[in-house]
């Protein structure tokens, strides 16, 4: 089959070399691992629990430097679009756009995303069956979409909790879409750090495992060299020095299949 | 106290002769009534679940719409909202900006909202907790907003069901902010037929009525000629000529707090 | 139609003073307000979070105490049954039996209940759907039960937390028994404080007013002089002093429908 | 580390010469793979959905067959109590005693079961959170039990629906205690039959593999020479033909960890 494919990278764009130092080493870890790897951040943040959080350099800047970390790394790279008015211009950039999980609905978004011609990655609402995620891989290929990846990212559980249906990753398997398990937002305790999000660190690679051995294409990870300083989704980022063995026994987990 | 408010209509504009009926029909039934009434319908439905699902008139012709039977009816008119790009035109027209529940956490649609000095109707999302609204309050005074109301419509529920939470309704007061209680999409089993939504006509009353006892400052519901014809959430709209001792009864029940 | 039914006394039984107290004041409340009553306190708490939680006097001194309610003061009596084994001589006493909501799908002791004749009230488990009780119901039915009763109180909604889901008071009303609404349990947090359950007192009147407005033919609740040195669920209790109005105001909302 | 443990059989006595041919075949298999093997039947279903339902051929005779399983096969054997007049015949016989989910929270049945000195096998109720069986291991080792497992089976979700949340896992292994992974009744769709509980066999892998690739110390698995034509629980029970390579594979993701 396939190598296994790599999302990673900090949450939210802060430095560009803070991003060319991540880019730099998950292009190598994984060159040594045999895996596909794409480079992952956000110019913005557009849904932070408070106005006061970080949001990113915004998408002009952003794109810069993704643009940068692209071609002076060889790296592939992968962003979120909130708007249809991103669309074009990140499209121009990045090698495949991502739809953020409470967006999974809008159609006029999903549509511009297909139109450009590039790979979307699409992420499952967290109030959205995994089956009902089909629709949204309809209106892709409707709009002229060829490919097309979902990403599991827990559902909501309670309030204040998500929970992670390994259920979901055979399910959307079901239609003939590359699957990919977001291990970093699957154990967001949203909202449960009153003016933020919190997160469960210590169970981002057990559940990691768990997606792994279910069986998926692709893995999603916010990886950061400090996670504790980080501007966004500290607590469910693991930290870039401890990654290395992690991917190794997720790679050993996919061989015992 | 405040009389009840009424935000009904149906779920998307279809055409401007049914409008002007509803809205015409609704004024004079809350004239009787002593409710205060607003206009809601849709120019676009953005968040259908398929590609072939009727959308709406589009906002161009859609506000047009909503413009004369503001000024011709003089009824008060409520629409949502999706997108920064739409936001002042909206204004221009509207008496109050809706924000749809999938997009309550999108920081500068509810920037761009607060900042025309309307009023701005925010529906708690699905995967929201009640006390989690508060953040979208503050977003909203944040950037200036000071009229705000907060909408109940359910709470994911396992997969394509959701449930009415009512412990929501004095939470979500206790910001000091109006409540209204969306009796049509609190009743929604969202992808529950397949390529669209469905709904549970037969529980809208007996909920709009729990609602109407736990306290609430407003109900929203859908209200259509022909619910059955409906373009738009038809299994989750009342008949307009079923709708007086519907709200005759809420009434009642609101006088005996 | 039938007058309200009133299902209410302590949780456990604590002193036979305190019952006699909480049930003769309550007979004359619900006497003065047209209200049928019934005692309920526990004899044993099957089911407490801990070991050391205090459980009540036991079935044989308990069950005396609750004969003298009844034949002294002329209250009819409720308490619940755990065990095939108690069932028999809870009969000789009780007007009604109870079953536990985690023992809901237990069927020797259904069985039981229905083979002595009386009046059987089975809670819903937070965990069995409103359309499921009717399995219970048929269980009750085909061991020669004709008095069934079955109440709602609240289901499992993510972890430590419980939502009441209105729609199950109509669901359930349609298989032709008498609905209760428990409004104590159904704001019970579960396992919510550490080594015990808690509870949230200042929702239990708004809960109970929207399920009067569904629509129901009873209420469960737990009254205690003093719910802050209640021995069990004070948390979730009302207390005695207060309760005469608030029943006044639900029975204005019945009055209302 | 330890071995793996399974516990599997078909979920209720039927013949004694199938519980003969399940045992010995996964005797066999189990020896071949350096697996420990227990036994697993009900002697009753005491919590089937209808009073129809087959229940398997009560504690007599029963327990006689498990006996004779246990001295003539030479396996261990483990079956569930429902009441506290069974813990002492059925501790003659059995090598470990299993509190069914509904019951998990009944003391007396807990301390009935520890108090036997037999190794108790806990089984998560579906309204419990992880941590709250904290309470369940305190009430045993507050009766004098010290060989206490713990059992995953799913957690409520919605109605008619379970998920297993895997964090559980690690939650609950913290209290000292080896963890079971139920892959059978983790698929179960409770009620989701009508009259009867359905299943969903085709995840009982994938999710099997995620709990080994999480980290557990034994598995739960129905297993039926015909699994279409079982009793109870065919649904969500796995083909004695087929069940080796399955084993292997969990058994290989386990090396890889």
């Amino acid at each position: 089959g396939q190598p296994l494919l790599l999302i990673g990278g900090p949450c939210a764009l802060e430095s560009e070399q803070l991003a060319r130092q991540v880019a730099g080493t998950l292009k190598a870890i994984c060159a040594r691992l045999g895996i596909r790897y794409v480079f992952k951040a956000s110019f913005d943040k557009a849904n932070r629990t408070s106005l006061r959080s970080y949001r990113g350099p915004g998408i002009t800047e952003g794109l810069a430097i993704l643009s940068r970390i692209r071609h002076e790394l060889g790296v592939p790279v992968i962003s979120d679009i909130h708007d249809v008015s991103q669309v074009d211009r990140a499209a121009e950039v990045l090698d495949i756009l991502q739809i953020p999980a409470f967006l999974c609905r809008q159609t006029d978004l999903l549509v511009a995303a297909a139109e450009t011609g590039k790979p979307v990655n699409v992420k499952k609402g967290q109030f959205v069956s995994p089956w009902d995620m089909e629709n949204a891989v309809n209106k892709l290929r409707g709009a002229g979409g060829s490919r097309i990846m979902l990403v599991e990212r827990g559902a909501t559980f309670g309030y204040n909790n998500l929970v992670v249906d390994m259920r979901s990753l055979p399910v959307m398997r079901s239609f003939g879409c590359p699957v990919i398990y977001d291990a970093t937002h699957s154990v967001q305790l949203p909202g449960g750090a009153g003016g933020s999000s919190g997160g469960q660190r210590e169970f981002i690679v057990p559940l990691a495992r768990a997606a792994m051995a279910v069986g998926i294409d692709g893995l999603f990870i916010e990886i950061h060299p400090q996670p504790e300083k980080a501007l966004c989704d500290g607590p469910n980022s693991l930290p870039l020095d401890g990654i290395e063995p992690v991917l190794a026994q997720l790679l050993r987990i996919r061989a015992a299949l």
